[in-house]
Formats: C-alpha cells, structure tokens, sequence
C-alpha cells in the first residue's frame, strides 16, 4: 500500500523535535519521503491532511488488552474487593473465545484513539496475537507467567507453553511475543529465572509489574530481605531487556539501580489514580537519570479507557500536582514518553516513535479543526492538554490504512460491539 | 420549538437517581412529558435516540470564557511568571470585540462538550451576554470587581457600572447577572462590601475566588488577621447566594462556617493541577456536611479545555489519588456533582440539573454506541471514566436545540474559529 499524506502540520519527534508543514510518502510499510516541497507522486490513497497534525503513532506501553471486557465491571472498590468480588470471579471463567472477543474491542478502542503499538499481558496470548495481526497493530505480547497458572495453563505447563509460544510469533512483522512473569510476589524466583533464561535464549523482551503497590513491597522485602528491584536485580532480571510496569513505589536509589541495568519503565497515572495506590513513579528523576519511560493506559478495567491522549494529560498533571510545580513534566515531555522515549523502552527507537524517512510508518493524523484546539497557540500544548481519542481521524501502522476518514479498515466493528456485550453479560451473570 | 426524543436510555439525577428507557418530550421550553410507554406526539423534531444516554445538561460552575483565546499561550511555567510574562500583558490589551471572540470560541466548545450551563467572572461582561444568548446557552454572568480596574473600567466607575450591568439583564430568561469580586486579595473591604449590597438589592449571586493556593490564605492572614473564609464572613459575604470558586487550602472548620452560611463550592482540579496549587476542597468533607458542591474547569488557559467531562474523570480521580482511597468520590457523586448538586449551588436545583417533568429543557444526548463504551456495565461509570466531550450529539438548552447531530445550530463555527486565529495572532505578537 502506498499513502500519500499532503500538507499536513508535521510533529516529527525525530531528535530536534522540529516541527514542519508538507507531505509525506509511504510505501513497503516505510516512510520514503517527507518533503517541505509538495510531492507528485502516485499513491494508493492520498489524504488532505491541511486541518491535520501528523504525529508518530502512539504506544501503550503496559495493558491488558482482554480486559476491556471488564471496563465499568466495578469501580470505587478498595483494591482487594474488587479483585476478590469483580476480576478474579470472571477472569476464572474466561475463555479464548472471550479474550479474542475482548482484544477486538480493546483494539478498536486504541485504533480510534490512535495507538499503533501496544505492550501486552494476559493469557490466551496466542488469541490476541491473531486479532492483532487481522486489526493490523504491533503488538509486545507478553506470555503470562504465574505460579497459580492461568484459565488456559497449569502450573507445570506455562514454561513449556511459553517456549512454543514464542517460536511461534518471534519471526512476525507485526508481533514480537515476550515473556512477562506477572511480578515478584506471584512468581517464585525459579519461575523468574525460568523467564529469564527464555528471554535471554531468544534475545527477547521481559515484561513486569514492579512495586505498584506499598503493600507489594512490604510484602516482597518481607519474604526476600529485599525490595522488588532489588529482588529482580539479584536473579539476573534487571537488565536493558526488561520493561517495568508502574514503579509506584521506588526509590531514588532503585532508579540509579534501573538506570544501571538498561532496563525501562512504563507509567500508568490513570490507573495508579483510580485503584489510588498513593505512588508515582518518580518520572522527572527517571528522565534525568537517562531511563527510558513509556506510558500505558494499563487494563480498561482500571483506567477506564485505552485512550493515550487520556493518559497523558493526566501524567502531565498528576506530577506537577504531586511536586507543586508546573515546570514539571512540560508537554513536550509527556509527548516524548509516548512515543519516541516509549519506542526506546521496546529498544525499536531506530525503527518506531518518530516520524523520519526510513521509519516503519507509523503515523495518525489529529484532525484539529475543531473549536477544542483554537486559536493554535502551540500545537504540542494542544496535543497534551487538549486533544483526546476522537480527534484522531486516520490511523496508520506498519504503512497500511487501519482506520481511514474515522472508519476502521481491518475490523468488523459492529460485529465486535455486538459480541462484547453479549459475552460480556454472559461472564457476570 | 417541540422536540421529541425517542427511545433513549435516560439517566434523570432525580433524587432517586432512576434510570430510564423512554421517550421524553419537549415544548415550551420546559420537559413537558417523560415516558417508560412510546410516546405518539407531533414535534418539529424528533429525534432516535436509541444508541444515545439522555443526561441532564452539564453546569460549568467557575470559567472565564473570553479566556479561551489563551488556550496553550504558556503552560508549564510558574504561576507568577506565567501570569507577568503571558496572561496579563495580553489581558492588558483586550478589546470588547477580542473578548466576543474569545467568548464566541468558548460557547461553540461548551455546546459541543455538552455544557448547558455556565458560570463566568471576566471584564466586557455585556460581551459575554450578548454571545450567550445568541449561542443559547444559560450563563450566570459575573461583573468583575477589582480594585486596579479593568481594561474596560477604572476603578472608581466598577461600582456602577456593575449596577447598570445588574439592571440591563436580571430580566433575562437565559442570562442572570452576578456580582463577581474577583477576589479578598484584590479587592479591599469596601469593595467586598459594595458588592455584597448590589447582590442583596437585587436578589442575585456573588462570585468570588477563595483560597486558591496557600499563598492567597497567608496574604489574607496576614493583612487581615484572619482566613479568607472569615474575612468573608466578617464583611457579611458569607450567604446562600455566595459561589466560591476553588476553596483548594480551606479547613475542615471552613467547610462548617460555610455548610452554615448556605454558601456554596465550585471545585476546580484540572487547573488546581494544572498550576500546581498543591491543594484540593475537601470535597468529601464539604457533601457530608451538606454544602453544595459543583464542577468548575476554569478559563482554557490553565485547563486547557471547557470539557466537563474531562474534569469529572480528573475529580473522581484526584481525590482517591490524595486520600489513597478508590471509594473516595464514586462516579454517581462526581456526575451529581456536574448537575443537580451544580444546579443547588445556583440557587436553581427546582430548575434545572435533572431531567423531571416541570423543569427547563437542558438535556445532552451522548453516542453512546462506540468501542470505548461498549461492554456497557454501568453507564454512570462510562460516563465519569470514559466519557469525553467528543461524544455529545446533541444539545439542548431552555428547550432549544444549540446543537444537532453535531453541528452548532446557533453560531457559524467556521466565522469563529478563523476569527480567534487571527485575533489571538494579533493579540500575542
């Protein structure tokens, strides 16, 4: 497929942040050219983009796609309640049919909202790996591994499972499967070795969640004599291939210990907020630091949305809040977390995260004329403070149209909307 | 104008909350019949609003709309600077006709997001009436007091200015002035005093900024020896036909002189965050002692949106964020906070703020048929979590419709938008 995208106002995130007005060209899934000059060259489709923004594709770097069956299924619960009384009484009862049928609602949702890459862990992993590859985004899929087993493996099964699973996605264009141990306190330290060493032999990711919660980290430095990262760093799992989820509650002298290692962090604010675990991962000192920080929206069953705009701007607040300081966390920053600093965390900033020649072509165009984003003061502030899902009209990844003029291209949405709730009042009832 | 909605799922705020799929019909401004049968009426319109939730109108309680023109001109900066270096030399320059403008671009805003109702504090306030009516839209206007004077009056010609303003529109049906003292820090106790007797002789609110940050609270202790709350007291401003804007650093006492007084809160905590103020109303203390609560974005410059659904999400949020508590403010609260408990705080909860029988037409149709509503557990949830202004329809002010299927029946957005390019260009070269 080849795209034409002309005069469109150009944020390219490369290394000087500049921002231009032109065209750009698409084809073999790669950006070919982007020119200051109007382009004549044939394409497939070529899109006016004069009332739109041109920015990388945004990437959720932690969620649990499947659950956006559960989005509303409980909210305002203490955290153990809720898992006790609402996730953990369904989630027993998922099937695969459930988990592609909520991966396609979860994919439609990122695909409205212009997310193009997203990091994943769940189960039934092979499911979400088929609908993404029919939605047509690039997809981190990470292979639950937990020491109670999963509604698809036993216990004694998951690392033989993980193996194939693996072999199975590893040589995909669109899908790189990794290992994702759930984190220290649900998985013993031979079964994090176990993921390690998987993740080593393959030279693939490592996905945790990591010190969400006080509690967790009570909990571990009581049963280890150390904290998580710590923890994770003496059984050989802090390292530039592991990607952190939440870091809630790490100290200044962990994020050196990440920083040391290679290894990056995914923040998720919206749902730090709503399950209201009272941390923030230190996002200034991780930045300055040199560690890479990516966004996620985490599961929609906690936030309640896949929506990156969403998270954003609640990232750029929620430290300028908890800081007293409105310095911190400038928009420009926030937007770097969610695309070019989110593409280094997936050590994909040479190919993802910025739109440059060369890229794989990764691009959603914001359609800001509309009331919302004038008088276009300063367009990077719009995006952050202003912009939300539905502003975005055109979505594309890997140089392929997934969502055109606002219709969704590679998935049946009706048919999917449909299925979710039907599955969805199946599973709570 | 009659309108006939037909079979919406319609979500009153009565006081038992009750949820609803019906039909509603509207004549003569006024919500003239609600129906659980289908309802066989003739109207001018009518409208399938099966895919849509009828919600009360959404209520604005503190903005300073002609603001909207400095949407994204300076963020991330210190509240000092930001004001010296940004907003006051540019405020400094506004004309009558700047401020329409500005005003024009922030009624097309709230009319798409699906606020029906709004409560403002700014200068060329006759400005502001004229555009809200056109737009038709409610306002409850504030005439600023403020001892410098504004760029529409010296200082000594407010007082009766302010009176004639009062007089030109409390007959109004869409607009009712008020008296706004822009704050104890900036106007003296005589002016506070002046404004007290207008309100009282007219019968009408009083609007003013309270203890916005910690640095407001020590001014006022220290020129006055007492609290802003009690300095407000003292002067006899403290009454049920007093807003208070913000109240971000009052005392658990402050909250019972007030609950006392029948004054009520605008809480505003995107901008809070947004500037970094540290603090937040206690809004838990303030419903539990049975004071009147409402939802505020503030002025797009330190927001930077008029989308009350973008500050429900970040109150529900912020406050289980402060207290680490997820059953702080649930979604029902929050929602009440944005209607019915906004319609008390404006003396007009027998009005407006719900959907009964009897009351003004203000009703807002969200599309509620799209991938991040669906599987549709609750809707109060998807609303406050997913919810953004994007999904609004329809809108219906005074029984007029201000918005149909998306397009604003009252302005022409395009003459607007062009108009607020060009002016904020000039305005900020």
């Amino acid at each position: 497929m080849s795209i034409l995208i002309k005069n469109a106002t150009i944020l390219t995130q490369n290394q000087k942040r500049k921002q231009l007005y032109g065209d750009i060209y698409i084809d073999h899934h790669v950006i070919q050219e982007i020119s200051q000059q109007s382009l004549s060259i044939e394409a497939e489709y070529v899109i006016d983009a004069s009332q739109y923004l041109a920015i990388p594709g945004l990437i959720n770097t932690h969620t649990h796609i499947p659950m956006t069956l559960l989005r509303g299924y409980g909210d305002d619960m203490l955290l153990h309640e809720w898992l006790e009384q609402r996730i953990w009484p369904v989630e027993a009862k998922l099937t695969q049919g459930a988990v592609q049928i909520g991966t396609d609602l979860g994919l439609l949702e990122m695909i409205a909202s212009g997310t193009t890459c997203f990091v994943d862990m769940y189960f039934f992993e092979d499911s979400v790996a088929q609908s993404t590859i029919k939605a047509g985004l690039r997809g981190f899929l990470g292979f639950a591994f937990i020491d109670i087993g999963t509604p698809e493996y036993r216990p004694e099964e998951l690392v033989s499972a993980g193996k194939r699973f693996i072999s199975r996605w590893k040589n995909h264009d669109l899908i790189q499967p990794i290992i994702a141990p759930h984190s220290v306190y649900t998985c013993s330290p031979e079964t994090l070795q176990q993921a390690r060493d998987i993740a080593e032999k393959h030279s693939i990711m490592l996905h945790t969640h990591c010190s969400e919660t006080r509690e967790n980290v009570y909990d571990v430095q009581k049963q280890y004599g150390v904290r998580p990262v710590q923890h994770l760093k003496n059984l050989g799992l802090l390292h530039k291939n592991m990607l952190l989820a939440h870091c809630g509650w790490i100290t200044k002298n962990e994020v050196q210990d990440i920083k040391k290692a290679g290894s990056s962090i995914s923040h998720c604010p919206v749902s730090n907020m709503k399950i209201a675990t009272g941390g923030f991962a230190p996002i200034p000192e991780c930045l300055e630091a040199g560690v890479a920080v990516g966004l996620g929206t985490d599961g929609a069953a906690s936030n309640n949305v896949l929506d990156m705009f969403d998270t954003m701007k609640f990232c750029a607040l929620i430290h300028k809040n908890h800081r007293w300081d409105p310095r911190v966390l400038p928009a420009q920053t926030v937007f770097d977390c969610a695309t070019i600093q989110a593409a280094q965390c997936l050590n994909m900033d040479k190919q993802i995260g910025s739109i440059e020649e060369g890229k794989y072509a990764d691009i959603v165009l914001v359609d800001m004329h509309q009331p919302h984003f004038y008088p276009q003061h300063d367009h990077v502030s719009n995006l952050i403070y202003v912009a939300r899902g539905g502003d975005v009209v055109t979505t594309i990844v890997n140089g392929q149209l997934v969502m055109h003029d606002r219709m969704i291209q590679t998935l049946d949405t009706e048919k999917i909307l449909s299925a979710s709730k039907t599955c969805a009042e199946e599973l709570t009832k």
